[in-house]
Parts: C-alpha cells; sequence; structure tokens
C-alpha cells in the first residue's frame, strides 16, 4: 500500500512512522509512506495557505490552490486512490470501514487546519470525508493518523492475526478484561478460571465478561449485533441475576 | 491544566505538543505537559513491561508493576488527578467529554500497548476507559492525543471564541460547508448568496447546509436533537423538495 499524506506540520506526522507497528510495517515493504507539506504549494513569497471564508464567519478556511496542485502532484503517479479528507462534518469511520480501506493500493489524505477546506476541492476530486467521533480537533494530522493506524493493522503481516480474531468490534462485542502476573496484584488475586487450565471455561467466562461490558457501555452494539443461541443465553442469565440482585437490594 | 502522559513511545507524542496550537497554548501558560516513560519503571534489568496473559490467547498484556509505579510517581503531587485508559472497550468519549475535561485541574493519560492493561490496575486507580471510536488502533498514544486535543482548544485562551460557536456538535448538526477565494475555482463559482453580504441570508443558507448534510451522513444526530422551530421548517422544507424531486424524477 503507498500512503500520502498531506499536511501543513510534516512535523506531526512524521515520528508515527518511524516508532514501533509501522516503522516495522515499513521496513518489511508492507506499506510506503510519502509526506507532503502543502505550503511548499503555495503560489505567493508569504506561502499563504489560508484566506477569510466568504460571506463571513470567524477562523481562516485553506485555500483552494496550493491544495489543489498539492494533491495533483500527489496523485500523477498513482491508479486508483482514495483520497481522504478527516473531518467532523464526515460520514463516521468505524472499523468495517477500516477493512474496507485496508483492501486499497493508495491511499491520500488531506489534513484540515484552520476552519476547514474549500467545499470545491471536496466536490471537485471527489473527496472521501470521514469523522473519528464525535468532537472537534483542532486539526486533521491526528485524525489522519488514527484512521492510518486503524487500517495499516489489518494488513497481512504487520501483526499476528490471533490478534485481530478476539478484539473489540470483531465480534460485535467489546473485548474481555486481560490479566498478566503476578497472580495478585495489590491484593488483588487473577480471577481463577483464569488459572484453570480449563479452555472451554475460560472462552465461557470472557465470553460473558464481553456480553456484561457492551451491555454496560454499549448497549448500541448489542442492540446492532445479530446473537449467537450461546450469547442469547448468557445475556439473560446476566439480566436475570441482575433481576434476582435488584430485588434482594431494594428487599423485596 | 495539567497534563501527563505515560507512556511506552514518548516520541510519537511530544510533536504534537511543539507545533502550532498546542504549543502556543503551552507558552501562554494555558496548560503544561510532562511525557513520562513507562519502561523507566520497569523493575527487570531488561526493562520488560508486558507478559503472557492467564487463561491464553494472543499477544501480551502490559504488566501492572511499571504502570502502577510510573502512576504513583505521577500523580504524588496531584490533587484531583482523572486518570484516562483510551481503549475500544470504553465508554464513547465525545464533544460533551471534552467539555468536562476541559475543566479539569489534572489529566493523567495512561496509553495502552499489546493486547492492553491488566484490569486491576483500571480498578484499583479507578481509571476512566474512554473509546474515541469504533474501530481498533495498535496502541493508545494517538488516542491519547486525539482526547487531549479535543479537550485543550475549548479551554478558554486556546483558539477564539467564535470559532467554538458555529462547529460541528456544538449545535448538534454538522458544520455548513467553507468557500474562501478565489470565487471561480475549476470552474465552479462560489454560491451567490456567500457573495451577496446579505447576513441575514448568510445565516439561513448555512442553517439549511448544515441540516441537509447532518440528515445525508448523521440522521442519528437528527433523531437525538430538539430542533428548534426554524430548523424544524427548514427540515420539512427539505424532505418536501426531495419528495417532488423524487416524484418527478419517477416519472409520475
Amino acid at each position: 500500500m503507498k500512503i500520502n499524506i498531506l499536511t501543513l506540520f510534516p512535523e506531526i506526522v512524521r515520528p508515527y512512522f518511524t516508532n514501533s507497528i509501522p516503522a516495522k510495517a515499513i521496513e518489511k515493504d508492507i506499506f510506503s509512506v510519502d509526506i507532503v507539506n502543502i505550503r511548499d504549494f503555495a503560489l505567493d513569497k508569504h506561502r499563504t495557505c489560508d484566506d477569510e471564508p466568504y460571506g463571513g464567519g470567524a477562523g481562516m478556511v485553506l485555500k483552494p490552490e496550493p491544495v489543489s496542485l498539492a494533491l495533483e502532484k500527489v496523485t500523477e503517479n498513482l491508479k486508483t486512490p482514495v483520497i481522504i479528507y478527516p473531518s467532523p462534518a464526515g460520514i463516521p469511520f468505524d472499523q468495517s470501514t477500516a477493512y474496507e480501506l485496508s483492501k486499497e493500493k493508495e491511499l491520500v489524505f488531506l489534513c484540515g487546519r484552520y476552519e476547514g477546506l474549500d467545499q470545491r476541492i471536496i466536490d471537485y476530486y471527489d473527496i472521501k470525508e470521514y469523522s473519528i467521533g464525535d468532537y472537534v480537533l483542532s486539526a486533521g494530522e491526528l485524525a489522519a493518523l488514527v484512521i492510518v493506524d486503524a487500517v495499516i493493522r489489518l494488513i497481512d503481516g504487520v501483526i499476528t492475526n490471533e490478534s485481530l480474531r478476539e478484539e473489540s468490534f470483531s465480534s460485535g462485542l467489546l473485548e474481555y478484561p486481560h490479566y498478566t502476573r503476578p497472580a495478585v496484584f495489590k491484593g488483588v488475586p487473577v480471577p481463577d478460571v483464569l488459572l484453570s487450565g480449563h479452555h472451554e471455561n475460560i472462552r465461557q467466562w470472557r465470553l460473558r465478561k464481553s456480553i456484561e461490558r457492551t451491555l454496560d457501555r454499549r448497549p448500541d452494539l448489542l442492540h446492532n449485533k445479530a446473537l449467537s443461541e450461546e450469547e442469547k443465553a448468557i445475556l439473560e442469565n446476566i439480566l436475570e441475576e441482575r433481576g434476582r440482585r435488584n430485588e434482594r437490594d431494594s428487599g423485596n
């Protein structure tokens, strides 16, 4: 995969690619990255990249010309680039989008600054606008890296496949809690079942924890998921137990 | 505000704070940041920070002792630290959480690696687990920076208040599109109304664009929002127009 990142702050973006998992994947030629400074494509001697919004209002807007020139330069040798503009007004980026993007050959990220991008750039280049969450960031660099990170770890060879199988969202449930040595930490022991060596009991315990967590923190995920018979039975059991506990606590 | 970041990769985190908006806010003493390497608190000469999960399974788990020592060192001089662990299994982080956190005096971020943190650390230190979106990242650093960025820009003096007033989510709607010079770009003119100088027409056009966008990309936000009378009228008008267009297009 070829990744291109267009930004006004290359120095914020670069260190992500020179450390840990991304650095190893680049070394293994699983993907390459090219970071381009939009300011290098500014037209005047002051290298201006922003201008006032038509219609008034706060803040500045990224000028279309430098962005357009940078985009055309970066994409001139690409065959099927997918151009992504992270923006809180975009459609939600989620794990299924990450899987789709992980199959692409060429991704181009356009990092916004100021109030945002001229809408004509988005329309002309058929740019995909993705939102990484329901909050506003001061700029697009972190959001672009979040998308890159979620995507590249799904490419074969970047991390072990076993790690991908049981994580949050892969099953539509949040992941179960983890424990490692020591067996007792701050007076709290690891749950007995995890020390039992009984694989089937461990699997069931973890599934139950996943369902409990999802119920408590993300009931919306349970609504949208087609539960297996086993998952349904566990969910019913959790709800029954909680019902009994509530009755007991209220003194009935 | 005091921000502490506990990480195994300080070099990924640091450049965010030495550029642009965060750097200026630090210079103005609006917040300070301390980045701590968890590995400095490892107990053995190999500085080991991970270990195998109890109960088996893929990947490694962050050892509790170095994290615990790092946390206790960092929080020993803090009064009311809020400790945050970014994790896909957390509760969703959104703009209202960003506003709440922007009023805190001390935030501590614990960046996960590998499969995650020992659950006893999360329980013992009463750590808040936040998810920045429905996808999985290879580590917690980017997610911690996303939360930091969403939070600090809401602190007085970091960016202009006018910029905060009209952005996505502040009104429960996505933001309207932006335009700047030139008036015609790639053959596409800026919408006439934005050149009109008529403030009330511009306000109405932008509100309509916001509602159209939210309807197309995030109908869930419209469901959860209490619409004003004006917004209701615009939404009805959009739906009517689209209904008429559909009828025309289907030849009736």
